[in-house]
C-alpha cells in the first residue's frame, strides 16, 4: 500500500469532491459542494440513493470493490464520506490513492466504541462508565461491575461496531439479560455501558480545517424517540457556559484527532449541569440540520469547505432554530408541513416506519 | 394545438419539475426543487451549462426543436423557465403539452418592452416616459417628443426584445443619435424612454401562489455598474412606505397576470421619493439571492414552490444582507471571496469579461 496522500492546496471550483455514501447526509453535501462551484461525484452501493438525484457523477458498487474504488478516486480531488462504517481495508486503500478526509485516525478511532470512550478517556473527558464484553461469561461479569454504578442498576450493552439509531443496543437490568442480549447480538464484541442520569441531550457540531482553524455552531438540545432524534433545538436549555464547554470539548477532539472535516459530538447534560461524552459522529449531523436556515454557512457546507481545503465559513447563528424530522408515514404530511416550515425531504421512494424522510426547521428571531 | 394544460393538484414529492435554460438561475432553481424532495429535469440550448451539474435529468437541444420539447415535456409534471425569451411558439407549444409557470400572458406582456410598459401604465403604475420606434424617421421623432421631458435631454434607445445587462440599449442625446442608433440595432422594433432623474435604484421580488396566495420579500437597494448588478443591499435606503409601497406594486402587476412563480419588479426611486417601474423580470432575479441566506425560503425555493402547486414558503428576513455579484476574473480571488462570506460558484469555465460567476453574500444582524 502506498503512502497517505494529503492535499498540497485547495481543491478550485471545477473539482471533484467524491463522497461515499448516498443518503441524505451525502445528498445535502453534494448541494453544498454545488453552492461552491464544486462538483461532488456519489458513491453508493445500491441504486436509488438520494444523492444520485442531485448530481450526474454517480457510481454504484459495493463499498469493497477494489476496482470500482480505484475508478471513483481517478475522478476524484478528495473524497470524504457521509457514515463512518466503511471497511477499514477500503479506507485505507482510497488514502492511498486520494486525499481523504476525516483521515483513517478519526474514522478508526470513532467506529469502535471501545476505542472511541478510551480515546474520549485519555483526553480527560467524561464518559458513561463502561467495560468491555467479548464473551457471554464477560457480559454477566461487566454487569456486575457496571450495574451498581448507575440508576436502577440499568446499563446497556452495545456492539462495538456498526450501530446508529439505537440498532445494536440492548438496556439491560440483570448479569441474566446482558448475556442475553449478548447472544442475540450473535456474540459480536460489544461493550456494556453504565446508564446516564441526564436532565437532557445536547450535541455539538464544529469544524476543523487543514491548516488547524476550528469553528463550532451554537449547540443545540436533542430530543430523541424511540432512539431516533425527534428535533433539535437551538438555544436549547444550555447555558452559556455550558456550550462553551460543548465547543471547547470538540475543539479537544478535533486537535487529538488532527481532524479536518465536520463532526458532532453527542453529550448527556447531568441534572448539576455536568456534560458527559456519549459518542463522536465524525461527519455531519442530524443535529446540525438546522445550520442550513439559520446560519449562513450550513455544517454541509463547512465540511466541504474543510475537506477541500477552503477557508472555514461563518458558524455565526442568526435566528432561533427548531429542527423536527419527518419520520416513516408522517412524510405523507408534507403538504402542510411545508405550510409550516422550510421543509426538506429527501428523495426517498419508500416511507419504512423509522425511516427519516426528510425534516423541517422552523426559524424565530434571534433571542440569545 | 391543443388547449393550455392546468395544475389540479401539487406535484407530490418525487414528482420532476422542467426547468427551461441551464444557467445560474437554472442551477439555483435545480438545487431548491432538490431540498424539496422534487426532481429538476433541464432542457438547455448547449452542453457545459452550469445546472447539469446538478441534476442527472438533462437535455440539450435548440429552444426550437418539437422533438426534444415534446420527450422533455413527457418526463416533466410542470414547467418553468430561467428566462424569459423564448420563442413563444414554443412557450405555446409547451403549454399544450403540460402545466407551465409562469404562464404564456405573463411571459407575453414582458418579452417586448412596449407591450410591458403600456401594461403598466394600464395599471395606474409609473413609468420613464416612452415612444415606439419602428423606423429611422420614428426613431428622430421619438426624441423630439422624449427629449424635452428628461434630463438633460437624455434617453435611451432599447430594443423592444431580448435585452438584458444592458445589451440593446444606447443613451442618445440628439435625434440624430437615436436615428444612428436605431441602424446599429439593425433596426430591430425599439422604443425611445426617457431618462428617469433617480437617487438610487431598487427591486422587489415576490411571488404567487395558483391559489391567489401573495408573498413579497423586502425591497433591496441595488448598485449597477456598466448596466450589469454590481450589489444589493438590504435594508438600502428605501423607507418602510417605500418598502410596503414596492411590495404593493408587486402584488398589483402580479394579481393583473393572473402570475403564478417568482417575479421581480426593477424600481426607480426618485429624490422625493416616487417610484418608477423599470422594468418586470418574469423570474427568479439576480437582486434575490440574498434571499438564500437571510431568509428560511430562498427566492428559488418559493418560485419552485409556487409552480408546483405547493404553499408558498415565509418570506420573513432574519438578518441584514448584502449580496455582490463575482464578475469575470474577479472570480479567480475566490478564496479570499469564500473567506468574506458566502459564497456561490456557478460552474462556469470560462470567467469572460462582464458574465456573471457568482457571487458573495454577507449577513449582519438584523437591523429593521
Amino acid at each position: 500500500m502506498s503512502e497517505i496522500k494529503r492535499l498540497l492546496k485547495p481543491v478550485p471550483p471545477g473539482g471533484v469532491i467524491g463522497i461515499i455514501g448516498g443518503g441524505q447526509l451525502g445528498r445535502m453535501l453534494a448541494m453544498a459542494a454545488a453552492r461552491l462551484g464544486l462538483q461532488a461525484a456519489i458513491y453508493n452501493d445500491g441504486k436509488n440513493a438520494p444523492a444520485f438525484q442531485v448530481t450526474p457523477l454517480q457510481l454504484v458498487a459495493a463499498y469493497d470493490e477494489r476496482n470500482m474504488l480505484t475508478g471513483f478516486a481517478e475522478i476524484c480531488d478528495v473524497i470524504t464520506f457521509e457514515f463512518e462504517n466503511l471497511p477499514s481495508e477500503s479506507i485505507a486503500y482510497l488514502a492511498s490513492l486520494r486525499p481523504l478526509h476525516p483521515g483513517q485516525r478519526a474514522l478508526e478511532a470513532t467506529q469502535d466504541r471501545l476505542t472511541e470512550k478510551t480515546f474520549l478517556r485519555s483526553l480527560g473527558l467524561k464518559t458513561a462508565p463502561f467495560v468491555a464484553v467479548g464473551s457471554r461469561e464477560e457480559a454477566a461479569k461487566a454487569f456486575a461491575e457496571i450495574g451498581g454504578l448507575t440508576i436502577d442498576g440499568l446499563a446497556i450493552l452495545k456492539t462495538r461496531r456498526l450501530g446508529y439509531d439505537g440498532k445494536g443496543q440492548a438496556k439491560v437490568t440483570s448479569a441474566g439479560e446482558t448475556a442475553r442480549a449478548f447472544d442475540s447480538f450473535k456474540a459480536a464484541p460489544a461493550i456494556l455501558e453504565g446508564f446516564v442520569d441526564f436532565a437532557f441531550e445536547a450535541s455539538v457540531v464544529a469544524a476543523r480545517s487543514s491548516d488547524g482553524k476550528f469553528a463550532a455552531y451554537d449547540p443545540p438540545e436533542n430530543i430523541h424517540e424511540h432512539h431516533i432524534l425527534r428535533r433539535s433545538i437551538v438555544p436549547g436549555r444550555l447555558t452559556r457556559a455550558q456550550a462553551d464547554e460543548a465547543k471547547a470539548i470538540a475543539r479537544k477532539i478535533a486537535e487529538a484527532l488532527d481532524y479536518v472535516g465536520v463532526l458532532a459530538v453527542e453529550l448527556f447534560v447531568a441534572k448539576d449541569g455536568a456534560l458527559t461524552v456519549n459518542e463522536i459522529a465524525p461527519r455531519v449531523h442530524n443535529s446540525g440540520h438546522w445550520t442550513i436556515e439559520a446560519c449562513a454557512c450550513s455544517q454541509f457546507e463547512q465540511h466541504i469547505r474543510a475537506v477541500a481545503g477552503w477557508p472555514l465559513g461563518d458558524p455565526t447563528r442568526h435566528a432561533d432554530a427548531v429542527m423536527e424530522n419527518i419520520i416513516g408515514a408522517e412524510a405523507d404530511a408534507w403538504e402542510s408541513l411545508a405550510r409550516s416550515g422550510a421543509i426538506h425531504l429527501y428523495g426517498k421512494r419508500e416511507a419504512r416506519p423509522g425511516r427519516k424522510m426528510g425534516h423541517v426547521t422552523r426559524l424565530k428571531p434571534l433571542t440569545k
